[in-house]
């Protein structure tokens, strides 16, 4: 199989103007897991696919999301990404934002590199991931003023924001190998429920994380009255008390976030708000292994069981 | 002949969320001359295209422009387009950086509509055209902080910036009526052409043009200190003490302007800048009309011819 990660770093970004395409090269030279594009060549070799012909879609599918974080870093105000300064930081926002305009543009031109007569679907799949998308990181953005925002609503964006493009990648790596619909499906569906019970995972880790492992500060969502699964779960598990403490520190903009995040992380505990996430991330975990229960099972099936373990129990 | 501007009207943004689709419908519901998507069209025609077959492309590159305009307008820090507060003042910036972000998804989703077997190449030309226009904002960017810029590259920034667009548009609507490539590159270079004498025009009359029909205020590219194609031109045809005042002048950023715009305007007027520059136009003009003639002489044909005319000859 193809080392995904080498086949990143060797795209060539010396080309001229400079200040256009290094942001570009900072960006997708800083690393992160490549899981999108091993899932595409993953679900590619699950249907006996070539890798060269599903390479291009994955390296499109690694360019887009990181598009999306660098576009996402300046929205957010973020400083630090992967231990690294921001574009916005290391070079200044309308550099971030021409060169992530640039990044979605590259991300195409990769896309229009897989063998042509399956290029119409393919362009169909990644359009309409790349505007949930958008959509996603729109209803994260209207939940920040909205008092209320009910669970299923917070599983819609984050179906939106996180599991639709891993889902995609299954899809379109699927696809391009010539499985048929059903196939297609299951593996999108698998896509869809271990990128919930990831994002899920990931609040979880937000508030009991280990430090050491985590790579972000404990309590950041917290700090900035993220409405996250945990959060939604905390309040909707609350008696009268919990709950008006709870929205209470969840209202406060502060300095200093030590006395909050242990408060908060109290109650929490109290609720048993963890057990109830946690249960949560291994239901979705199951439904996503039923899904690929319905496929052929060999090495990539195998690969695919181990990584949803590998995403759903970590810690970082 | 369909209506290039009803379609466009006609397409529904009345989408969830809708912090993400409104902006992108007041973007293109402001009007503006539709030049892009018209010239695809007449393309079309003067090879006896069918307009439902190159529609999707027309409306493609319409969409991309005004994705352009949204993007350029938060790095400009434009606070009015087209007589109306630009999406960053009326929303916010990160609304005007996602909707935007949208748009140009929207863009390739409705380049996705056309005609299968003509998909491939026209998502090459559209791409190659994309990511010229980013690198032509780039330099434009460079130029600012560049002391001194050479006129032969402002011309490759604003071919960039600006024709490629309008030839692409050519390009796209000769293609898919399935013109042969000689007749394609006739039409490209038409484009190259009148875009650049466009953006000529367009210095200039930011300098003599009428205030009264100009709609943007007289002497914005001096207050600025823009190295545009008359100033550039000023630089090299004066002598040294025209051109001490002139970088005198061209560095200074004031809080009023008036002075400083007659100042600068008095040294054009006395170094015969006007007459230069307007030679330039007449030249590009000429060029281009030469490209037509190698093409079949139809409607369409003409339409071009008074196209190129009205652009250049315009006082608006």
């Amino acid at each position: 199989m193809l080392n995904i990660n080498d086949e990143i770093l060797r795209i060539d970004w010396h080309r001229e103007p400079y200040g256009l395409y290094e942001p570009i090269e900072y960006t997708l030279m800083a690393g992160g897991k490549r899981v999108r594009p091993q899932l595409a060549m993953i679900a590619s070799q699950l249907f006996g696919g070539k890798d060269e012909d599903v390479l291009p879609a994955a390296l499109a599918l690694e360019i887009f999301h990181n598009f999306t974080l660098l576009h996402d870093d300046v929205m957010d105000h973020a400083e630090v990404r992967r231990g690294r300064p921001t574009v916005h930081v290391k070079w200044n926002e309308n550099t971030a934002i021409l060169s992530g305009d640039q990044m979605l543009i590259e991300a195409y031109k990769m896309l229009s590199q897989v063998p042509t007569d399956k290029l119409p679907k393919v362009l169909d799949l990644f359009n309409k991931m790349a505007t949930e998308i958008c959509e996603g990181q729109q209803y994260d953005v209207d939940f920040e003023s909205q008092e209320h925002v009910a669970i299923d609503s917070y599983l819609l964006m984050i179906r939106l924001k996180t599991s639709v493009l891993l889902a995609t990648a299954l899809q379109m790596g699927a696809y391009i190998a010539g499985a048929d619909e059903q196939a297609q499906d299951a593996l999108y569906q698998f896509g869809i429920h271990i990128g919930l019970a990831f994002q899920i995972q990931d609040d979880i880790l937000d508030v009991w994380g280990d430090p050491a492992t985590f790579g972000k500060a404990i309590g950041g969502d917290i700090a900035c009255n993220k409405k996250t699964y945990v959060a939604l779960t905390a309040l909707q598990l609350a008696d009268e008390n919990s709950g008006r403490a709870l929205r209470n520190w969840l209202s406060q903009t502060l300095q200093e976030n030590t006395e909050k995040i242990a408060a908060v992380t109290a109650i929490y505990n109290r609720l048993g708000v963890r057990a109830e996430c946690e249960k949560r991330v291994v239901e979705l975990t199951l439904q996503a292994l039923a899904f690929l229960s319905t496929l052929p099972q060999n090495a990539a099936t195998d690969q695919l069981r181990q990584l949803a373990d590998k995403l759903n129990t970590r810690n970082s």
